[in-house]
C-alpha cells in the first residue's frame, strides 16, 4: 500500500491510523512548495490533487475519511469494525469529524458562535463514556480526536475550560503512542506552533 | 425503518436515494420553528440534534452521508454497491460531498478563489464519464449530485458557464424522478428560490 502524504496535510491522520492497525505503507511526501500534488504526475491519478491518497492494488482513492474507513474494512480484526452497523457508526463519526466538526472549528467568522453548538452536546456524550462507540478506541475516536487535538495545538487561544469531558478526551487522545508518533509528533506540533503565531501576528497588525 | 427530516435539511438527499433503491420508510418531520430537534424527545436519541437521522432496529444514526453510505449496504441489490472496493469508493465521493465540496459552495468569504479549483477539475472528470463510478448512476452521484444541484437552485448568480460538463451533468441528474419527487421537489424549489431572494436583498440592503 502506498500513501502519498505532507506533515502539512490530513495525511497525518492516516499515518497515524495505519500506526494504531499496525500496518506498513510506503510513504510517499508529496513536496507542497513544489507543487508535486497539482502536477500531471499526481493529478492523473488524483484529479483534485487532494492529499493524502493512498494507492491499494488497483484501488486509488482521496479524502481522508473514506481513508480511514476503507482501512477499518480492509483491517477488520485489528481495526475491530466488522459488521455493517458498526461501519455505519464508523461512517457517522468520520462524516461528523470531517463535515460538522471541522467547519466549526476552522471557519473563523461562525467559531465563536458554532463551536459550543458541537462541543457542548459532545462533552455531555462524552460524560459517561471514556470512548465513543464500543468502549474502546476505534476509528470513531480516532477521526473525531484528530480534529479536537488540533484544538490546543492550532487554535490555543480557544478556552476549553467549559467542555471539561472533551478536554479529559482530548488529554486521553494525545497519550496515545500512535498518535505521539505520528499527528502528535514534534514536527507537527512545531509547524502548528509557528501556524498559530503567525495567525496571532496577523490578528495584531489587522488591530 | 424510520427517517427523522425536515424538507429545509439534508433529509431531502436521503428521502432521494431512499426513493432511487426504491425502499420505503416512515418520515417523520420535524418542527424546526418549534425546536422538536433541539429537545430532549429527540436529542435523547441523538445528542447533536442533527438532522437528518435514521432508526433502523436498534441503529441509530446521523450524519446524512452515513446515511447514504448505509443504506448503499443494507440494499446491495439495488445500490450495486457490494465490495470493499466499492464501499470505499462510495465514502470517497460521499466524503468529497460534504466535506470538500459543500464548503466551497457555502462559505461565501472563500467562494470565488476556491469554487473553481474544484469545479475545474471535477470537470474535467466529467469530460469523459456519465456518472462518477461503475458508468452508471450510484450513490455517489446522489452525494455529489445532490450537493451540485444546490447550485441553481441556491446559487443562481454563481456563473457555471466556464464547466459545461458540470452543467450536463447538473441536467442529467436533474432529470431523475427520484430527485424531482424529493430533493427537486416544488415545496424545495420554492424554498431554495425564496431564500435566495432573501440573501440578494440583504446583499443589496449592505451595499
Amino acid at each position: 500500500m502506498k500513501l502519498y502524504t505532507n506533515p502539512a496535510s490530513r495525511g497525518q491522520i492516516v499515518s497515524w491510523y495505519l500506526h494504531e492497525l499496525g500496518v506498513q505503507a510506503e510513504e510517499v511526501i508529496l513536496d507542497f512548495k513544489a507543487g508535486e500534488h497539482k502536477a500531471p504526475g499526481y493529478t492523473d491519478k488524483f484529479p483534485f490533487g487532494l492529499v493524502p491518497s493512498i494507492e491499494d492494488g488497483d484501488l486509488r482513492l482521496f479524502e481522508s475519511g473514506a481513508i480511514l474507513l476503507y482501512l477499518a474494512e480492509r483491517f477488520p480484526e485489528a481495526s475491530g469494525v466488522t459488521t455493517t452497523e458498526q461501519r455505519a457508526l464508523a461512517a457517522q463519526w468520520v462524516l461528523f469529524a470531517n463535515a460538522t466538526l471541522a467547519p466549526v472549528m476552522f471557519i473563523e467568522s461562525v467559531r465563536d458562535t458554532t463551536l459550543p453548538k458541537v462541543f457542548s452536546p459532545l462533552d455531555k456524550v462524552l460524560a459517561d463514556r471514556e470512548y465513543l462507540e464500543g468502549g474502546k478506541f476505534s476509528v470513531a475516536d480516532l477521526a473525531v480526536g484528530a480534529y479536537l487535538t488540533y484544538m490546543p495545538m492550532f487554535l490555543p487561544q480557544v478556552d476549553l475550560s467549559p467542555w471539561p469531558n472533551v478536554v479529559a478526551y482530548i488529554n486521553r487522545i494525545s497519550e496515545r503512542p500512535s498518535f505521539k508518533a505520528t499527528s502528535g509528533s514534534p514536527e507537527v506540533t512545531n509547524m502548528a506552533k509557528e501556524m498559530a503565531e503567525k495567525r496571532a501576528a496577523a490578528a495584531a497588525a489587522k488591530e
